[in-house]
């Protein structure tokens, strides 16, 4: 049986600030990016995140990125590696003390953003990201692109990836995010939960400038900011049922 | 043997601003307070302070505070205890994550500036700020004032509170640091080592108005910003060593 | 014929992050309070605020807070008169410049959350935050709450405040505010409407503790992020309009 | 008679922490750059700076950053123009606000750091930049290096640019600023201010690969946070007063 695992990034409010669904999306996923305080995110807002994955019995991940919450991270700095690996450290630790007090343990790291999207493309910033998170524990799965320097630098450097895919935005001709701070134009959640199903079963997606891309759907993406996510995350976990498709733990996924 | 720990707080340069001399520190100290990125510290210098601590095997403690750069912590904020507890465990847990990738472990916290301050006088507070540092580690010493709403929380909930005293700053009647935002001026650190010795010996000390206080000096804090806070670190480890008081670990002056 | 002024706070969206219906509240209100970066509020949300402002013509008025976003300036600081002083002078400036590119003035300052709250009851910080308005423009109108230190000091310095009342909080037996941070529990716009109508025609209102409190309602204060503002202000514009109650400049309530 | 400004970065300090040595520096130079509290300086700073400036009777500009306090405003951020706009608008305007207060006018603008790299090779920023200027007083002189976007723009706009060079920095083969996180590496003043007399005199300076560039020294930049920048701004007053070029405001150089 086909199996995949679902992730949404969460925790993503500050002070009086809301964003996002929370407590409706961890219904229907398997993975909680939780946001640790840089892009977004407060101390206050990880606690009850984490609070609400334990009580939905969500795995809890760390979504590290950029010191700079007026872009949410999603702006490009020349950081140098060293700094970032430090910026992941500290990120990481954060949310992994909430989740030690609440008897849990941190299952994956997802950078967020400008981050991730530059870990993608430059191996020593990939390293940086994966040294760090491996220094604390070499058994957490990194969520990353696929084709990505992330995936290579991980195979290299035996620290377990989790290929992952995008429900609710296009993909590229080499597998990459169409990055947008506007966030995504959703029309028809049921058209975007086939192509996720079509991507799982085929091994691949249309790119938005038409060509076929080869991809692995280890673990899909629903941004928790997205106008609908929760309905789109409804849709998803229907179709995959419909097509019998089981939504598994990324460990399972993996099988490790 | 009269035995006492000597603390220092330490990581508190931010970015490309430097604080305190503490390579030099570190040569004499016991205990290190790292602060964690809030109200002074950053990731790059958490992690070379924590390696500096390693490199002199000093003890790694947090050390959190307000999230006031600009005030360097030491304005009082009127957060809520539970706001409090969760910018404990954040703070903590981000050091924590340096200090394991080192191999090392969180000896102790000390709460900077404000929130030191606040803490001894609010049973809340106090109560707060332990459930953070219990709830992961219900071994984790916490540094705290005599007669303080600390010490006295800290014996209820059965949790290990080390008491301090100042080497650079006058103490009340009631055994509270005499607060100012200029720094102490330290005119002559054979006097101020003296009054160390005296404080351990006799376990009293003579406030800034005059009365005499009962103190229990189990750590000693020499603070890092301190101007010549290495030259009276060195007085007070000479004073201590001819009247044979040993510099110890924190552990072994409370026998645990 | 009566006349009162109709305020809200405004621009305290931050990056990513909406708060508040700006653009429908615009529609009801003679004077906008924006929010200057500190508590709420950042450069590009403040362009746009006053963008408003421009096209409703309305007045514009900074609306300066402390420096902590995470707590949206509700938080009490202890910062000292200068550093206040030098925290409105920033905040209304940055403002200023704005204002000034779209050819606006700055009509009024209103102090943000805590910041309001401990100006009205502490003389010295009430002169700290008049004496950085006025080094600039002593024309500036200040709006306080009645009774308060800043009125009394307005008085002494020859700088003109206006009395504010509250919409959609509760008054105390002083006049004050009745701060929450969880906003009001507002049920019956008529009612509070209605409310606002007495307080300008009888200079009275009824406290939360039931006595009557002499009050002087030159501006009327309406919260932007009350749930359901915009009904609010639109209840409190009709029921002004059958009582003859002319909205006004409040350079026209105060004869200057 | 040869004439010549002579700039500084100044008000680079933050809450305790201490940057450069200002009041030394104000002795040497006609124009004082204060930072605006984004990658430096914090109000407080800003008051003090600006009063320090009046005293010594230098003029006051702007030295708007990217917000980031921790990476000290030298690390790239892909901002958009619009967003860099409003920085501008904002941090200058704070700015105005202090020297308003103290009669005095902002002369100048220069961006710092990366924001200052960045827009001299990007006319989409440079346009960005003098737009935000020119909308509150179009005679304000920016601050550029030779050959670069913000000159060009600065000529089409209409709006004053003085053409910049750096004493204490190598320049590249157009003329750029060979920028390091560093600082440079000064060994001999004396070298150095030949240098400086060098480039006012002939028109050109030998880039640090060896080839000559032409270049026009209108104002002579003396970083602050350089070790040793008193003796160097020193060292240069002297060499120009030897070689019978007169230090003089930015206006007198442009002749505006």
């Amino acid at each position: 049986m086909l199996k995949v695992d679902l992730n949404c990034d969460m925790g993503e409010s500050f002070g009086l600030y809301q964003l996002g669904n929370d407590e409706e999306m961890m219904q229907y996923i398997t993975s909680a990016n939780i946001a640790c305080g840089y892009h977004g995110g407060d101390p206050h807002v990880m606690r009850k995140t984490a609070e609400l994955a334990k009580k939905y019995g969500v795995a809890i991940g760390a979504h590290p990125g950029f010191p700079d919450l007026m872009g949410f991270g999603r702006r490009y700095m020349n950081c140098t590696p060293a700094e970032i690996k430090d910026y992941i450290t500290y990120q990481v630790g954060a949310l992994r003390e909430f989740a030690t007090g609440l008897g849990l343990k941190i299952q994956h790291v997802k950078p967020h953003g400008a981050l991730y999207m530059m870990a993608m493309e430059d191996e020593k910033l990939a390293r940086a990201i994966l040294e760090a998170i491996a220094e604390v524990d070499s058994n957490t799965i990194v969520f990353a692109m696929n084709h990505s320097a992330v995936v290579e630098a991980g195979q290299k450097m035996g620290i377990p990836v989790a290929k992952e895919v995008y429900s609710d935005r296009e993909h590229t001709a080499t597998g990459s995010i169409v990055l947008t701070r506007k966030g995504p134009s959703i029309q028809d959640y049921r058209q975007m939960a086939d192509r996720v199903v079509r991507m799982i079963k085929e091994g691949q997606v249309v790119a938005h400038t038409g060509e076929k891309v080869s991809i692995k759907a280890e673990t899909v993406c629903v941004h928790g900011d997205t106008p609908g996510a929760p309905q789109l995350a409804k849709a998803i976990a229907e179709a995959l049922k419909e097509n019998e498709i089981q939504i598994s733990s990324i460990q399972e996924v993996l099988g490790i």
